[in-house]
């Protein structure tokens, strides 16, 4: 069983939380074929915590979790933060592979996406 | 002459900002035929303010120009902040239209674009 871990910085702000959650469902509903399962997690303030959310997954069947950072910058928080969580978490289930995605703000289509948006 | 905006929230790590000034470079390589000039600016920390940004563009003859804003939630900054800056500067200049396009967390693509990058 494989799943995504869409994991986001965390806000004071409920609904940012929600909108989170509801784009981790609208993953799911587009991830047949590639991912069984598809939930989310955040580095602070909301829960669950990225080490909490890797072992719902792993709970319920993973044997494979790609953590994917939803974050626009490599700062300390994807460079640093994120990895370390996840380290902790793989030390505890050797036999279950944890890989650490690129960043949102790394992806090779976001000048195209933002180009889309400000066409309008 | 149409512009682009870039408006990204500005970070302490110099090299969080240079990103931003790295994407605007790369996205006016790639406006050809939809903006004439692509720039960015910063809601707090980082120069040019939206603002400074904004009338910059109007002093290279900008008389339409588009602020994209690079969040990824649709939070305080996003619904009252960068409205706020940019209505202060088309208040000066009434003869130059300012217009907000969607932010990056609501690009319809954005499950697209994760889930490609999740599959690596």
């Amino acid at each position: 069983m494989k799943c995504l871990l869409l994991v986001a910085h965390g806000s004071r702000r409920s609904a940012s939380n929600d909108e989170i959650r509801k784009l981790a469902t609208k993953l799911s509903a587009r991830a047949a074929g590639s991912f069984d399962e598809v939930s989310c997690a955040f580095l602070e303030i909301a829960q669950p915590s990225i080490q909490e959310g890797i072992q719902q997954l792993i709970d319920r069947g993973a044997h494979e979790v790609v953590v994917l950072p939803y974050f626009l910058s490599a700062g300390r928080h994807v460079a640093e933060d994120i990895p370390r969580e996840v380290r902790a978490k793989q030390a505890e289930h050797p036999g279950v592979a944890v890989r650490i995605a690129p960043y949102l703000g790394a992806a090779e289509h976001v000048p195209e996406l933002l180009l889309a948006l400000a066409e309008g």
